[in-house]
């Protein structure tokens, strides 16, 4: 399958300024992202911003299918809210725990699901769970399995991890937890914010009855975007942390009703403009399609991770059965002044500390890394020329 | 005083293709707000969303500036969040209740505040007390003194009330709540939506110890903004429901550090190109003047309350001793059949029904009312073609 990289960058203009390695951060947006919300800035200043809500009705409730159609669910079980960790907060914080209730995790988990963890244990004495790695560095399905039948060690209640972590070129198997999530009826919840847009998704395959995701990332979608996938049967149990009188309608006096759909984890009040950015960098994803888009990933981050370990000092410390975009490694100076350098040659990469990934950047001794996460629109002479320029 | 009318609208593309009676609602922006937004965004596609944000630190940081000098605060107390919901809820989620603790609040108060008070005394036991109205039809300062010392009823844990209620035309005195609550200790949370860009705010002077307000009303800033107020002294106190690495810090495997500041309450993704467009909103507030903008409201919303008592079968509903510049009648046709006969002749309103403020709506025997809210840009004329219209 080739790859009309050629189209690619001339669609996204920010190629013509940046060699841009930073995806996992946020990736550079292609021009029809850039017309949606643009057009739709400009129809709020024209007409005002309810007006033009109003207006763009259609073309708003059309962003649900989009989502919808890249994670393989129903509408109704989409909710778009600000970010992948609002949208990870509203599931998560939705959970009722008790005292010894466990909390299943992975070893890389990122530090804004873990504090969570962290404070929901405290006010409600659950018990966080790490389930180690196996020989690959990846998430231990078998032990993960041992710990969900280990009922004297308390009930699990949840799993959660994360799909794709913030670094370590890692992708969980997620599909494998879902199957024991499935089995044992544990709810599952997944982060799959490095995930969208980087590789297919299908939550029936996966087996999650949460999963929530960014847009900025590798879907090139604008800042300040995300959303939640919650399964039909799971959602209509789960009361939101938060509610307004858009997840809730005041219907008496001393009485609200949540509203039967994912919507309920949303507000009502949003940057309608970054939403339909949002629905333009789904479909925009969609009509590359995933598959391609992730086989051509894969071999620019293999291209990457090989030329990086010829280079003397610097040593790839990625992991996993599977890899992916985000490549990272260690250098023999401060990755920040590495970042700083780069950028003075016009190439952006960004530095991964510890207290991101803490259990696992403390298990493997490392305080900092440098991420190179390539997209599809990056070139073998982009990859070429970090190197360079590493050396 | 005389306001510059001209400029004003000149500075304001959209009154060039409406006469926008919804600020309310979302105000139209100005040229300056437009600009910030743009370049950001512009920035973000040329050199990618993180490395724009590094590059316009300073403008960020100066943001909390603007909302500072806006409320009369110290930059540390200022959380910016997604809109005034979301800044309302971290703080309201933040309190803690026990059973019996009281929640005064007041008649024309917003669902999307008595809905939280509803799912929080269920949850834990608290009580929701409703403080009458005098005879202006505002809150009652003194059936609040005699709750608050009323001690008997239970302790009364916080005082929560809408500064301007988003129809009714009141503004409630909230100095003077400000005033019971200083003295009796209790915890005062001013929701500020419709005030902020309307009339000075000065949180010292109200007394509030929290308060939140959204950026896409009479502030004229983006959709999707807004931020939240708390005192120096409270908030180092308050844990917020919801935490990500922004909010705190993993330090260690088994605890996390939040962060000093208000900015606790934010989440670490944001729309940046939005707040920036706040921070120009504020700035362009600030430098008319929030007495000019109040006086110049003020006189226009007079005048269309006195041109619709004029109008056959029409009724202004408006109460409080000081009115603001949402004015709301009712009319002898349905009210969404007013707004979209109206619409066709480019005039924008808005419809304000039961389910927004139940406990006055009932009260008074309305279902739903007209809302025209005027701001400074506009004009006597539009009041006239807004009055020809309806007549």
């Amino acid at each position: 399958m080739t790859f009309d990289v050629e189209r690619a960058r001339a669609e996204t203009p920010g190629t013509r300024h940046v060699t841009h390695f930073n995806n996992a951060g946020a990736a550079l947006p292609p021009q029809p992202v850039i017309d949606a919300v643009t057009a739709h800035l400009d129809l709020e200043a024209r007409i005002g911003g309810y007006e033009a809500e109003a207006k763009a009705r259609d073309g708003i409730e059309r962003v649900y299918d989009s989502v919808a159609a890249l994670l393989g669910c129903g509408r109704e079980e989409v909710a778009l809210v600000e970010n992948a960790t609002v949208g990870w907060d509203m599931a998560f914080y939705s959970l009722r725990f008790d005292p010894g209730d466990r909390i299943l995790t992975a070893m890389a988990e990122y530090s804004s699901n873990f504090i969570p963890y962290l404070q929901v244990a405290r006010k409600t004495g659950a018990v966080i769970e790490v389930i180690p790695n196996d020989a690959h560095g990846q998430l231990d399905v078998a032990a993960l399995a041992a710990s969900v039948d280990d009922r004297a060690r308390g009930p699990a209640k949840l799993i959660s991890i994360t799909h794709i972590p913030t670094n370590g070129g890692l992708v969980n198997p997620a599909a494998a937890v879902g199957r024991i999530a499935r089995a044992s009826g544990i709810p599952y919840l997944l982060d799959a914010c490095q995930t969208a847009g980087q590789m297919p998704i299908d939550v029936d395959e996966i087996g999650c009855d949460m999963l929530s995701a960014t847009g900025r990332k590798f879907l090139r979608g604008p800042r300040g975007t995300g959303f939640l996938y919650v399964r039909k049967g799971l959602l209509e149990r789960l009361e939101p942390p938060m509610i307004d009188n858009h997840a809730a309608t005041w219907v008496a006096p001393d009485r609200y009703e949540l509203r039967p759909d994912a919507r309920r984890f949303e507000n009502w009040e949003s940057n309608v403009a970054a939403r339909m950015g949002l629905g333009a960098a789904v479909d925009y994803a969609l009509d590359w399609g995933l598959d391609a888009i992730w086989e051509r990933i894969g071999s620019l981050a293999d291209l990457l991770r090989d030329r990086l370990s010829a280079l003397p000092g610097h040593e790839v410390r990625d992991l996993g059965e599977t890899r992916c975009g985000i490549v990272t490694f260690t250098a023999p100076r401060p990755a920040a002044e590495i970042k700083r350098g780069l950028a003075t040659r016009g190439i952006n990469v960004s530095v991964t500390a510890a207290p991101s990934t803490r259990l696992d950047m403390e298990a493997r001794g490392l305080d900092e890394m440098v991420r190179a996460s390539v997209h599809y629109y990056n070139t073998e002479e982009e990859i070429d020329r970090l190197v360079a320029a590493l050396r």
